[in-house]
């Protein structure tokens, strides 16, 4: 085996004064794992969070390599899915960390997708008022969006990532080869969010991926780029609003349709994944811009034949089961976190790249527009 | 009935940059509540979190004060007590929180004491990432204490406040009449607290607080007084040291001790409420300090005598119920937060008021004094 050494791989970095932190892009970086960690926090034991799906690939590697630097570790393991990010999912994960009676200066490693970055950066920022993080992200999804910016949490009876916060990780690994081990379904919903960047702000890269997918889905040399760039989007969006007071926002684009959608499919993974519920809700933001006569319809045209060109679904008609209802969608839209004093916020686009943060959005336009996309499926 | 205008109310500022707010401290604020609220949060909706003993009490004041100035508001009522704050009391609460509908800019009250001000302060500190809160603490304790300074958090099987973080309230409004209703005990528990003030870095508020202890007790002025410089001592520690990497610490003088004592009586209070703890760890710390040949044993002497004045116990062995053991004590100091690589920070003294942080402290130590005060009981 041919193995990638360690200044090979690409770095991004977060800049965020005193809670900077590097991004860690390449090949087999889980082998070098253990060495990392004691470089970079020399004295501290760990705690793997993962779950099982994961720790049938990749826990026995990162445990080998912690070991081989002579770092202390816990492996714990959780259910794979969604509805471990939930109350349930919480208390287990924080009393099995505490469990280990690891200190504050300790660290959590969250090794797996989304979900487990979601729960274990949750768990590291409320244990003992704020333990240390590292994401190992093993999904595309969470290579390029959710392991990188520090927003974690659960969901609850009432919608999506309502219950969480805040917590930079210390530091992200993104090992590219894990990726060669995905499902093609997962990476296909990952990619959604790399096209996202480009749908955002950035078309060049879009037209990019256009031409690059193939070489992306098949791990050529094409796959760390689209990562690296983009996590340095995201990496931008997060140093100059980390708190989503303005602009990171934009890094919302297709999520408050996308949400409701997830929320109407009871995020069962048989049905939706959250990469097709954005995917899906990316075409909906444009269809909606272009409804409301700000953007060509032209552009999303395109969209939709770049989507369905990598396998993911664009109508909600695509998703299997009961078809939703306006009013089961709007009631997931009112509970999700942008909305402001009854109005709500989405990201609208005024063409490929162009997208914008409209905040004062009339819910009865967006029940009309809803009303007709469901009629006309 | 003669109110007090807000004007003839005291003021404390936390400084902590754009986290800064202030303490308002005087009789019948709570009154007044819906207005200030109208003056410094327009347009804001509030949920109360409160618990059935305060919302017995003052509940319906605040809000027929809050209706008055036209705020919408949505009274949340938690059984009273310590088992308020657990994994139970936290899902309970942000799930009271989550159907009231309230945006991130609305306001969470806290209306209670240390157990509503916590747990009322992780809610809102974890509700779509965080709202802003406000802190009507209703007991000393919590009027003194643990309603400033932004820790929050809930216990588990563990130990004490393992589960939290940091979230500052946008205000706190500490009406001293209502502890006019206070049982005497818990008025003794919080004063533990403001006596601690004195020993910390304060002798001259020490010796004060010797002359001046029944006034604060019967409602005089000494009470605004003897809050005020608790507050603002308080404030200042926690503006040069918002998350306790340093001199915070001092904060916690009398409370490692103190909450294994509350771990052992299994947070029965009953047996044991937090303050009673923190006076026994308080004499516990001075006779360690002793022991260790830091302290004037006649200054712990000094402690004893003006705790045991006010009515507060000073001996392990004036808890009810079950002795401890030495194990089952550094099993609960050893879960600690304030453990660092396996030894124990403790808050000791070179006399009255000379309190200092002491990171290394070497656990057999810490096992010898206890097994030996345990012995001599």
């Amino acid at each position: 085996m041919s193995e990638t050494s360690a200044n090979e791989s690409r770095l991004v970095r977060v800049e965020l004064g005193e809670r900077s932190y590097d991004i860690q892009i390449g090949r087999n970086l889980l082998a070098g794992l253990g060495e990392t960690f004691a470089e970079l926090f020399p004295g501290a034991k760990v705690a793997i969070l993962t779950d099982e799906t994961v720790a049938g690939l990749h826990l026995s590697s990162v445990e080998k390599s912690l070991q081989v630097a002579g770092i202390e570790s816990h492996s714990i393991v959780l259910p794979a899915g969604e509805k471990t990010k939930s109350y349930e999912g919480l208390i287990r994960a924080c009393d099995a960390v505490l469990d280990t009676r690891l200190e504050r200066g300790d660290l959590v490693i969250a090794l797996g997708g989304g979900v487990i970055g979601d729960l274990a950066g949750f768990v590291a920022g409320i244990i003992r008022r704020g333990m240390r993080f590292v994401q190992v992200p093993t999904t595309l999804l969470s290579q390029v969006d959710s392991s990188v910016g520090g927003k974690t949490g659960i969901n609850s009876g009432h919608g999506k990532n309502l219950i969480g916060l805040f917590h930079q990780p210390s530091l992200v690994l993104a090992d590219t080869s894990v990726l060669d081990t995905l499902p093609r379904r997962d990476f296909a919903a990952g990619y959604a969010e790399v096209a996202k960047y480009g749908l955002i702000n950035d078309p060049a890269f879009f037209t990019w991926l256009e031409d690059n997918w193939a070489e992306i889905f098949n791990g050529g040399s094409a796959r760390e780029e689209a990562i690296a760039r983009s996590c340095q989007a995201k990496a931008d969006v997060v140093a100059a609003d980390e708190r989503e007071a303005g602009q990171r926002a934009l890094l919302n684009l297709g999520h408050t349709f996308g949400h409701a959608l997830e929320g109407m499919a009871d995020y069962d993974a048989k049905r939706l994944v959250h990469g097709e519920g954005v995917a899906i809700g990316m075409v909906l933001a444009h269809e909606f811009s272009a409804r409301l006569g700000l953007c060509d319809p032209a552009v999303t045209d395109r969209v939709i034949d770049h989507l369905k060109a990598v396998g993911l679904p664009t109508r909600i008609d695509d998703i299997p089961g009961q078809k939703p209802d306006a009013d089961l969608l709007m009631d997931f839209i009112a509970q999700d976190k942008k909305v402001s004093r009854g109005n709500l916020t989405f990201i609208l686009t005024r063409g490929l790249g162009q997208s914008f943060v409209e905040k004062g959005v009339d819910p009865v336009l967006v029940r009309e527009f809803l009303t007709e996309k469901l009629a006309e499926n």
